[in-house]
């Protein structure tokens, strides 16, 4: 409704105010009072006689309109003392910012510094602060309660009303969700809460096939194109929309700085793909990459706060012959220049062969693994191919040292797999993976639609997220073309979020119906503003329906130009059942039940 | 490339010329020499060294810079000597248009009459004139060979080069499609010609689960908007993207005429919704319709040229009851009007009492049945209730009727259906419908998303056509909120064109990968404007690439925004093949598979 931007002079400017008839709910905790989880709720026309609908609410203060919002301050550092209070870290002075880190630009060509310098925190010597860690301790942290609280969408109020409906394949989405059951699938690796101690901004979220579907959006700017405002506007807008993480691809100059603003204004987890940024520092030479500018890197950016990095430390040297006869070659950025280096050198990879020094730096700050899928197909005629599943059997070789390591997990997929290819790569995950979410991009499923590759892929990102997929990676449609603009990245969030919330639906997830029935009865009684607020993008369900009928009267009207009013089947529904009063409808039904004369009975199978 | 449009004063201005590097071809018959077969072909860069790629081309002649196109006079009437060949065919004067037919308007209101009216075809007493009867007789009618040619995609000539590789769930697409393959397909009732004999402008195709999975656009003006100008051209635009039928769902007034404009000009079938004109030509009043009002437009619309007629035959009295308890009542607007007629009179459906006598109608036209699904869900807590599934029973039933009576006949499904129960639907209309064809409306698989119902419905779209569904009636972003416009009817062609090809690929239908590969090779070897020209909608590929690198100089450039130059996969892998040659990547690999020290070998399943 009120979209406000803010409006300091040099300052990035961001879309804020609630979504239309949307209220910022908290819900405290009951292990850990003090934390307060946000949900937004929608309040439907008293005509409605329902209570608001609770949804999962990513979007942070921005919605909030009580917050005050400052991107030069940063958001509020609520985990801050949740984190000190269980006595693992020490502050430090941490690496000092160097030329390289920015590309070498300065002058007016440089990005500013972020504001607002905080000193790093690190794990004490000897020991793990990730949550991983705490799970298999038993400790239950806040960040595990607020998860908790925020993945059950309110369902303590509405249990009894729940019913079951789906096909889950194997996960195990309970009815409720505890806080130790939360605790549970972190400690088993089924989950992950992405939550770098340097990132004390973020609101906790978990990645699991038996939570929510999640979605990440890519921003980032490239070499060609964007700027620093633009990039946390885009993270900031992601969100609104329903972003559940944001991946900072940035590539060219002024890495560094980008980063520190969109990090210190993230409400959701910030991942990153550490290689990017060691290759600029090399001059974007791949030969050139080593383990100590990557481990630098490695440091530089989780002292930063990222919380989880994609890795590809499966691309092996012995993995890129399979990949010579691809129709496509290897696709994914990380894991080309990994190939380069590794053919290059004749050597095995510095990801690979140093995987333990990585994991215990990530473990020091609890970065979460992704590890990078860089042999994913980038064609249809690549899809399951022999690279690809060779190191996806690599990745799970990989999972299991991280896991002894305390780390958490999750696993990056494909890519561009037919329909009848896409089960195959989630049952192999969960095989090889030990259960680590997967965390997929996609799958499209045809190569021939440049500028609607969200559509190809949300096909194939819905039917995986049904199958088990925890974390689904947005597409665009300016995929394969060009950078995503604000447009785009909204496009990609609103197609993800179908995608995630039909896979919740398909699974069974106990509370996902509630607002498809919710909208579904506001349609059919004609509330038409209900319509609009219960929907993904009520912005644009209002401007649709505004352009043939704008009036206001036209928001009660029993019909739309779709139909107009005598063919309207709602209406005619209404009729039918004012009609069927007369008798009764479910006299009727009854008869009909029972077999009489007038309504034959009729048998049909399941 | 060239996108033109007719410029007449008083004459629907339509979008002519072809697509870019398109070329139309045609293909001659062998039973049938005098047949002509278009397809398009999509020239490559000669750096390719590849042929030009052959695709369907439902656009008709509106695409071909050597067709004259005059809207005011039709398109060429092809199929009349065939017709006429077969020797079962009489002229009638037909019926007279009345004033009822459009709405009792007049003068300046009054849409003018098409300028030519040709006098109807129906066939002689006692004989059958639809391609079903023929191919029960063993006749190859130049329709069938006409199907087997456009469905080959010119396969002959890459036969050898054809690997099967999908999952098909029990049917049988050939390697080859023959004229005797259409035929038997047409006789067993797997598949239809939709192909009224006074419709001769029309370019023969064919629905079956055995063929490429084929699309309808819907168009037609309501009583709220639109115009017989914007509908005929709405129609041409449809096709022009890929639209295989089209429904002209028109009511409010001038509906006689406003179909023999889009008749007359239409190189795909047309179908309708007969209910709706008998509607109009009872003001409106559901319960005013008659047997003697419905079978006046059966044969008014019959002798105009429809292909196919939806008929809600399937709303029985004894259904509606069922519907009591549901969400969203009954959406489908012929379900809601004959289940609003049978409560009234408390009598069971005329159109089922009548149906033997409607077979009769359509026999002698070769008017295709699309049984309606007048019951089917409109939300998820609706579907594959027990109205859906008793009304799917009642089109079994009447599957057999219209097939001992000759006519062709397709079976239309839901709807709003959740990812878990949408291979139930197509499960037991295979089994209850004896394998006649499936058309489905999506389905959507969540309700959350108005103004994106093209993409929830996508998804359901290409799992149902994967399944065995032979049509997929399109959904535009405007569904549930108005009436599609221009831009929306493209997007949902576009749309279900993606969730189609995503279905023949993983049907694994022989030839549907080709495009598919070419445009990877054209990707990975920065052919961009191949790649472009390869795509389903080369001009938004092309808009969006041009967004941030406009110059011609970009359109061979090894990198795009989205990557720049230094980050781009795609130009690294060939570096990296460069590399490998040095080598030479093959030996590499012999090596690896050999398990040599430096290359370890891995195994995987499957």
């Amino acid at each position: 409704m009120s979209i406000e931007t803010t409006t300091r002079p040099g300052v990035p400017q961001v879309t804020t105010g609630p979504l239309p008839a949307s209220t910022k709910v908290f819900r405290p905790g009951v292990l850990h009072p003090d934390i307060r989880v946000p949900m937004r709720e929608i309040a439907l026309h008293p005509s409605a006689g329902e209570p608001p609908v609770t949804v999962y609410d990513s979007s942070g203060p921005y919605t909030d309109p009580t917050a005050e919002i400052a991107i030069e301050r940063g958001l509020p550092r609520l985990r801050r003392s949740w984190i000190e209070a269980r006595g693992d870290v020490e502050e430090g002075e941490g690496r000092a910012v160097r030329p390289e880190d920015n590309g070498f630009v300065s002058g007016s060509h440089l990005t500013p510094a972020f504001p607002v310098q905080h000193r790093p925190l690190r794990a004490k010597a000897g020991r793990a602060v990730t949550q991983l860690a705490y799970a298999r301790a038993g400790i239950v942290t806040p960040e595990m309660e607020y998860v908790a609280i925020r993945e059950n969408l309110g369902r303590a109020e509405i249990r009894a009303k729940l019913e079951r409906d789906g096909e889950d394949f194997g996960a195990a989405i309970p009815d409720f969700v505890t806080p130790e059951f939360v605790r549970e699938e972190v400690a088993r690796g089924r989950a992950i809460i992405p939550a770098n101690i340097n990132h004390p901004e973020l609101e906790p979220m978990a990645i699991g096939r038996n939570f929510l579907v999640k979605i990440n959006a890519n921003i980032g700017n490239s070499a060609v194109t964007s700027s620093m405002a633009e990039e946390v506007e885009k993270m900031v807008w992601a969100i609104r929309w329903g972003a559940d993480t944001v991946m900072d691809l940035s590539t060219g100059r002024n890495i560094h700085n980008i980063r520190d603003w969109i990090i210190r204004n993230a409400p959701i987890p910030i991942g990153t793909v550490p290689l990017y940024q060691a290759l600029e520092k090399v001059g974007g030479i791949a030969e050139d990459l080593s383990w100590e500018v990557f481990r630098d890197t490695l440091i530089e950016q989780a002292e930063q706060g990222v919380d989880y990095f994609t890795i590809h430390a499966g691309v092996r040297l012995a993995h890129v012959p399979l990949s010579a006869s691809r129709v496509t070659g290897i696709v994914s950025r990380g894991g080309s220049i990994m190939a380069k280096w590794c053919l290059h050198h004749h050597r095995e990879s510095f990801l690979y062969e140093h995987f333990e020094e990585i994991c215990d730096i990530l473990r020091a700050y609890d970065v979460s693994f992704s590890l990078g899928d860089g042999l994913r197909p980038g064609s249809i005629a690549d899809a399951n191919d022999a690279a690809q599943f060779a190191e996806l059997e690599t990745l799970g070789e990989l999972t299991k040292i991280a896991w002894a390591k305390d780390c958490q997990v999750m696993i990056e997929g494909p890519g561009h797999v037919p329909m009848h290819k896409i089960k195959a790569n989630m049952d192999k995950q969960l095989a090889v993976c030990g259960e680590a979410p997967f965390y997929t991009l996609g799958p499209l499923t045809t190569d021939i639609a440049p500028g609607y590759d969200h559509i190809t892929s949300g096909i194939g990102a819905a039917m995986i997220g049904w199958f088990g997929t925890a974390m689904l990676c947005y597409v665009t449609p300016k995929e394969h073309l060009g950078l995503p603009d604000r447009n785009d990245v909204k496009t990609g969030v609103i197609t993800y979020k179908i995608a995630a919330h039909a896979a919740d639906l398909a699974k069974g997830h106990p509370a996902a119906r509630l607002r498809d029935d919710a909208l579904s009865r506001a349609r059919f009684e004609f509330r038409w503003e209900d319509q609009f607020n219960l929907s993904l993008d009520p912005d644009t369900a209002r401007s649709f329906h505004d352009e043939t009928l704008p009036k206001e009267a036209h928001k009660t009207a029993h019909f739309c130009s779709m139909c107009g009013p005598k063919f309207c089947s709602m209406r005619i529904s209404h009729d039918i059942r004012a009609e069927a009063q007369k008798e009764g409808m479910e006299a009727m039904a009854r008869k009909f039940r029972e077999g009489g004369q007038l309504y034959v009975p009729l048998e049909w199978g399941d």
